[in-house]
């Protein structure tokens, strides 16, 4: 499974660099199915890890799993209105549930049996919204019913027309929260709290520095009240948009009659809060950290942090470094380190240092003759840098060094973004800005949408987020940075996946 | 969320009695959607701990995780024609891509959008053998690749006419293994090896006995050259096949042409495997071990091992007794116990119990002011008996009670199977057996696929498996229980799920 081919420069076409780096790091693969991937191994270890600490950070916070069918009767999502009109209309639908005979063999011996035909057809999910509080109106009665705090780790299909491997998927694997409360302001707190916990994965495991804040309304979730967002600034200087938390207020409440009755003895509708990230954030990793030889993994997310290499010779040399290797790692294991011993054979070292680096591999340990005579290895790490590390009290000095390259990646990867953010921009350095090389532009904004619309035509940019006051300029902007009129907010534009 | 209504008694309507046990434990409820379940938190909690075990032991034996569309086209099916004949033609049929206004509002508002049709229509995965060789075709070259472990863990819909709840259910979760390997004969110590982890998870973790076995032609998977399975003996004495691991041949790989340059420089097939389980599981458990008051769930896979229930008859008492109770909680918790402190308002504690128990915890610990006076709580066991248990060194006394309950389950499921089970029947002795109280009947069996289809006629029966050497009877059958012609192999016969 060699890759023949190098990996396109990440100057000379984003999109193929990207690419190229899946490929080459064996994250993920097309599949015959338009639109669909594969996600390989190393790439679903990502997605594992990803969810372990995602689903701790839930536990902890007091969020049950659950699972809701894959299907929902196509007359949910007319349910309400806003819902299917801005949002599910580009769905997967089960029309019929039998395959039958044609007589014929090989790829054609099957077709559609006719006869099997559903009364109503089902909607394969794009979302739960509907099945969920369909449910949650059998479960809830009283106040004592509440909170309800439910999460789901499930696939997710939307019939996209343009695809990119992790970005945008016609199936793709995500979580869903969906929770219930008694009062509008419960609900804001958890929309609230649940993009904080979203703020603190994406910088804490992933190293990307994201800004959080509210969506306008030509962004937000059809059927919500309110969307908050994380919003991270890709190598390419386009956004991504990488975690979305809703308050739903009462909307989907009265579309599926979920009442309770309160503690004064009253009957009321519930306050729901939606929430998700999903397997997008695997390409938020790749587009953040990557380089021309390849994936760059965090440590904290990293398949693989630590390969170690032995370098060999002669058959004497393999025994001994082999040895060595395996003591090493059994030691770093033992430390709950993730690492691989490399011995595979007829591969130079060189062949394996790239391919180590393609995979994103931190740490690399390059053990030969000499260095165990010194008592030390050869430490590159997949940031730069190479410097012995002592064998004795590896574990630790390896622990150290993940936690630095960690660390440094973040700090980065924000150094980037302000490199790449303009505030207090007149119209025509926004103009100009998002001709060049584009990133964030923080400006004031009016409110209005057709502000919104103009900009969007003029450059392709879309606000990302009224930003939350930590990400706000020292000086609230007094116009709007388009039409001149009196500014509401602070918005933050960029061209956007 | 109260039930008002009891458990129907297990020997009244056994059918009855596992629906309210799933209702009043809350682990499932029945969805909108025909045949579809909603998997409740208490239910899910019980999955994430067997995903947990079967997954440390598929990783353990070198496996990876990856993961395949969900959608397959419908050619893909028809490309190993036993496959399709013998199983997959119930499936959901996803046929069209868009939804359209119909002008009207409300549930009517939207329609199947006829010019979104697809040219070719897609399945929803009833199993990913086509989709997933299909990718291996991809990525094996050599024998360098070899073996090649993949696992999933994924939904899957099969058009199921009668469906119960966990049992066979449209949609279900379910881990699959797919396996490539460079002879027959490592593809067959690949199924039997899993097949033995199969049974470990089963024994150890589930407290579920089990035998393991081949099936017959008229039972194995379509497209496999043999089918291997556990099974296991309900409470009402019907059996449940809870785990099958295929040894594919290379029938799949003729079909999507998975090639391998062999070690010799030859060009040669792949021979697969596949093996799965599935949330079916959970209805072994729950009828393996189960009575009148509700779930029994062994310890090793409950949600809640242990339900400390604090008594209080004044504000006073209650402050003392919740202290105690919440100290406690921290020690058993930080024993990796999985602990609840119930302190419910507006709840007696003979009501608490019954909660509790009808859940299937394990071990409840019943804390008053006069068990503190003597520095001991009261612990009562799910599976019957109350005793006190010191406060002092309370975690560890908690995890061999935990570990005593656990062992007993086994023994006593295995009791019972035993007692079910008859060996060197007559025909007579079978009739008489399969229409009375039923079980395991093991008897000489003349391989013809007639014979079985008269058993099953005559009495629902079928062969559960030709059981493995530790299974079978001293002495091996000289003739058929049913013919009397040649006995070729001993089997094992009951009415099944």
């Amino acid at each position: 499974m060699a890759q023949a081919q190098k990996i396109t420069p990440r100057a000379q076409d984003f999109s193929e660099w990207y690419n190229d780096v899946i490929m080459h790091a064996e994250l993920a693969d097309y599949s015959p199915v338009r639109g669909c991937m594969v996600i390989r191994p190393l790439g679903y270890r990502i997605w594992e890890l990803m969810q372990g600490a995602l689903d701790g950070m839930f536990k902890a916070t007091g969020h049950r799993n659950a699972y809701f069918p894959l299907f929902i009767p196509m007359s949910f999502l007319a349910k309400e209105a806003e819902h299917v009109e801005g949002f599910a209309k580009e769905v997967a639908l089960v029309t019929h549930t039998r395959l039958k005979a044609t007589g014929k063999t090989g790829a054609g011996a099957v077709m559609v049996d006719p006869a099997s035909a559903l009364e109503e057809p089902l909607v394969v999910r794009p979302t739960s919204e509907t099945i969920i509080y369909a449910m949650f109106a059998k479960w809830i009665q009283s106040y004592r019913d509440l909170p309800l705090l439910l999460n789901q780790w499930a696939n997710i299909v939307r019939w996209e027309f343009r695809t990119r491997l992790f970005l945008r998927t016609t199936e793709f694997l995500w979580q869903e929260g969906h929770t219930a409360h008694a009062s509008h302001d419960e609900a804001e707190a958890e929309a609230r709290m649940i993009l904080g916990l979203y703020r603190t994965f994406a910088e804490e495991w992933m190293a990307m520095p994201v800004l959080t804040g509210v969506k306008t309304d030509s962004e937000r979730f059809a059927g919500a009240l309110r969307t908050y967002a994380i919003e991270a600034l890709m190598q390419d200087n386009k956004a991504l948009q990488s975690g979305t938390s809703h308050n739903l207020g009462q909307n989907f409440a009265k579309a599926f009659e979920v009442k309770y009755q309160t503690a004064a003895g009253g009957l009321d509708f519930v306050w729901n809060t939606s929430w998700g990230v999903s397997t997008r954030l695997i390409g938020g990793l790749i587009m953040t950290h990557s380089d021309d030889n390849g994936l760059i993994a965090p440590p904290q997310l990293a398949p693989i942090q630590v390969a170690i290499v032995p370098i060999w010779k002669s058959d004497e040399e393999k025994a001994q470094v082999s040895g060595v290797g395996s003591q090493v790692k059994d030691e770093l294991a033992k430390a709950a380190i993730r690492v691989e011993l490399d011995l595979r054979e007829n591969m130079k070292p060189g062949a394996k240092y790239f391919d180590w680096e393609a995979k994103g591999v931190p740490l690399r340990l390059e053990i030969g003759p000499r260095d165990i005579a010194a008592g030390q290895a050869m430490a590159a790490r997949r940031t730069g840098g190479k410097a012995p590390m002592r064998l004795e009290g590896l574990a630790a000095a390896v622990i150290a060094a993940l936690g630095e390259i960690q660390q440094g990646l973040l700090a980065a990867a924000r150094e980037r973004r302000e490199r790449h953010s303009i505030r207090g921009a007149t119209k025509a350095q926004f103009l100009e800005f998002m001709k060049g090389e584009g990133g964030f532009a923080y400006g004031g904004f009016c409110g209005r949408a057709t502000c919104e619309a103009e900009i969007k035509e003029a450059t392709s940019a879309t606000i990302r987020v009224l930003p939350d006051p930590e990400f706000r300029s020292p000086e609230a902007p007094a116009t709007c940075m388009w039409c001149g009129a009196k500014s509401v907010a602070e918005a933050v534009w960029a061209q956007a996946y």
